[in-house]
């Protein structure tokens, strides 16, 4: 019996899934149960013993006393049809509250603290509320080294996993860079040599697009779980979207949470790759840690630390990890957007371009050949180019494409929108700088990653020559609007600097 | 334009008060428009120009593509029927995520920026996961002096507020003590003293009774503001729930979104409640701040120091202050429940008692008297004790319950549950320690608040003799079950502690 209070209530079904676990109270009935907006209840189902946990919503008019309101998605724990009598009643304390008032009072977590958190997050146990209060925990306090294992072991222990039929299994990660799509050219690559590398990728949520907004330019990219396995199978490879397979849902829920905010604590980032690459059993994992003024880690030292953590917390988990740093001062490949973004890795496969993206994708490659002991210590970066350069990444791709159901098998076959307009350089010079945050914010008025084959297309990398009149760069646009809107950005902000010899005066 | 993406879509309307400005799209329209669940947009109603801010769910199947779920709040802003196109665009990112944001990160935050995230919570702008980090934040890394008195004015700010005819108008407020209802009896007294006292109490949260739950047990509660005013100034005082009067809309969602993690941040704390006088126009304002084990403030220093900042921020919003320490370790009065509370504060008015409640009523009142100038120095406590002494109290809170349209007027009048219980004692002794914590939990059982006549009356206080087999304490019950429950209980728990000579032993 405990500290609740329990009634008979008649039911009505609202046919529409939150995604969450939500049931309406009348006000008055609420007060009598002495519960407010927002608190966890236990609803049982006379008829069939069916139980579920669910938060209340608070109503003066929706629903009549006596009766409770059930969201879809608590219809179907319960096996509600609107005829039955359901009996509610306040839900104990979870414990995993308790933890995350200790993160709070920035107390370390144990593993099963944060197991039972994550749990009860991938269970929906917790609310938006309290999870978000668990995030700005770790945000604000963050996770040491053994909380970030902890942490990663929790979210293996959640979700689906694959089991293939060969080994060795590896993959790549990118924190935080801004464009180039070098997994379109790694796992091609990769898979020619004969390695397993079932990739999921992410969306875009802050960049002009993401390694699945662009593949899906080729070819859909909402792969099932068996789907990833049996083509990687077959061929050796898949770039597929992670948000499709269920891979984690407590870390997918977390990653919800952490957006509006843009939260992104160092643990959780770890232990959330790491995690996602666990559940697809991948043994070998290169990650790629891009440091400058325009990605989303600043200085060496940081990325050095957390190249550190991401070695130490791979180890427990059973991976090799290999970090490296990258240079994310200056843009990778010359495309900002989806189609774009596509294009430009096409014309690599397709040996039109050797360009810093190319050489990026090959030198990553080559890393995750030697950390799988694939290929002598020190050969892997030519191993990896050999394979570009012999065409055979190229095939390997346009069978990925095949497998995941596309037809676009060349960068001729890419259209980019007609709608566009170059940006002309007003004088002479060299270019010093270009402001990659600000190119993504222009390719994103365009209409990127929304409209794909809207963005930004560079004329001009760091260092080269330009002479007055010379196109800078060209932006494509969704229509004539955000063509407008994109061409005046451009004209407030300074996306190309050039080399001066006077920094600063003073006069 | 910016950075944003619109449609035309038809319109659903679902007839449901969430409370907040909710509205549902399908997964497809959703990623097409880059958008995630819980992301904020701008809907304009094409037909009327009316425009509103709401929150996205993404739905699989609840909604076709093409179309937008709009929950009653949000058609309620739009006047939207459900025949008309809406326009959807991802809104601008708040200026006030960049504070919360800071705030996170331990910067302290200017008087603006704390009005904008107080406006922006009041007018829902912000989603309760961004509020939610906000209240963590705040929770974490504390909020200094300055914006202690930055936060009691952005609430002051908001929501509305009451003019009297007649000055002074005094108030008093208690932080986190458990039981005894001082302000049923304080009330009256000042009232007969010829001030205004319009108070606005809370109901239970985690204790067995508030204010606003005992005084139900008299009279209805649930006030207008104008009820409140008319009232005061007809008779001197009022007891209302504050729920009720829509006075700080920010701090009741706040206090909302605080309640599942018990989050009660210290400046939070006091912004609230110097906010919520404010709006009623207090001048002069007493803060009983009880100290001891079983009560939310622990120790002596951090009240004092609590007591200090009550005194700084009050003198900032234009209000004199006397914050007063009193003893938490004890009970206040014998009664724990609602019936029970109310009873025993209408046997103190009716002279029928005079115990440590009383005393610390009439210490409170006089506090009053002297603070605003009422009465001589050093006279308060005399004054406010003759003003309970000659029933004056009495008659005036006989009027107040009829004000407010109340037909109890006397203890006796006043039933408790006929399913009771006594506990009994075992041994012989003198009372040393009872726990209020676990009292306060015995009376929940039982049924309390949610069941007004359930609860638990003590028979023994600290210090009193007692021999074998007198009556401790009585517990009344709701029913049958939470009578079992509650003894059960007990049986498990040791409420009352006897005097020891030997405290510990080794051996």
């Amino acid at each position: 019996m405990a500290d609740g209070y329990s009634q008979d209530l008649k039911v009505k079904i609202f046919p529409i899934e939150t995604g969450k676990l939500i049931c309406v109270l009348n006000e008055v009935d609420a007060k009598e149960m002495g519960l407010f907006a927002g608190d966890r209840i236990e609803i049982s189902n006379k008829r069939n013993k069916k139980r579920c946990v669910a938060f209340i919503d608070v109503t003066r008019s929706a629903m009549p006393e006596n009766s409770i309101g059930l969201f879809q998605e608590v219809a179907d724990e319960l096996s509600a049809k609107g005829k039955e009598t359901l009996i509610v009643k306040a839900s104990a304390q979870l414990e995993s509250i308790d933890f995350i008032k200790k993160k709070m009072q920035k107390q370390k977590l144990s593993s099963p603290e944060i197991a039972a958190i994550v749990n009860d997050i991938a269970d929906q146990r917790l609310s938006d509320v309290e999870a978000a209060a668990f995030i700005s925990a770790v945000y604000i306090n963050g996770l040491d080294l053994d909380e970030t294992i902890y942490m990663a072991k929790a979210l293996i222990g959640q979700g689906k996993s694959i089991t293939f039929n060969k080994s060795p299994i590896v993959d790549k990660h990118s924190i935080g860079g801004c464009n180039g799509r070098a997994t379109m050219i790694i796992v091609p690559i990769v898979a020619s040599f004969g390695l397993y590398i079932p990739k999921t990728s992410s969306r875009s949520i802050t960049s002009a697009c993401g390694t699945a907004d662009a593949m899906e330019v080729l070819a859909p990219v909402n792969l099932s779980l068996s789907q990833v396995k049996e083509i990687t199978q077959r061929i050796g490879g898949v770039i597929s979207w992670g948000g499709a397979v269920d891979l984690a849902p407590a870390d997918d829920k977390i990653i919800r949470l952490e957006h509006p905010l843009l939260l992104d604590p160092e643990g959780q980032v770890i232990a959330s790759v790491l995690a996602k690459k666990a559940t697809v059993g991948s043994k070998f994992v290169v990650i790629d840690i891009p440091v400058g003024n325009y990605v989303k880690i600043k200085d060496k030292e940081k990325a050095m630390s957390m190249a550190r953590k991401f070695v130490q917390v791979g180890k427990e988990v059973g991976m090799e990890v290999e970090a490296v740093i990258t240079n994310g001062d200056e843009p990778s490949g010359l495309a900002f957007g989806p189609a774009m973004e596509a294009k430009y890795a096409m014309e690599i496969l397709e040996r039109k371009r050797f360009d810093n993206l190319a050489q990026k994708s090959c030198e990553l490659a080559g890393a995750l050949f030697e950390l799988a002991g694939a290929c002598k210590q020190g050969k892997g970066y030519e191993t990896a180019l050999g394979i570009l350069r012999s065409g055979k990444a190229l095939d390997k791709m346009k069978e990925i494409i095949k497998a995941q159901g596309g037809k676009i098998l060349s960068s001729e076959q890419i259209k980019l929108s007609e709608m566009k307009k170059e940006v002309i350089a007003k004088e002479d010079g060299v270019v010093d700088d270009i402001n990659i945050r600000e190119m993504t914010k222009i390719a994103r008025i365009a209409g990127a990653p929304a409209n794909k084959l809207a963005g930004v297309m560079l004329a001009k990398l760091e260092g080269d020559d330009v002479q007055k009149g010379d196109v800078l760069f060209t932006i494509y646009a969704e229509n004539r609007q955000k063509l407008a809107a994109a061409v005046e950005h451009v004209s407030k902000v300074l996306p190309y600097t050039f080399k001066r010899a006077i920094i600063s005066t003073v006069r």
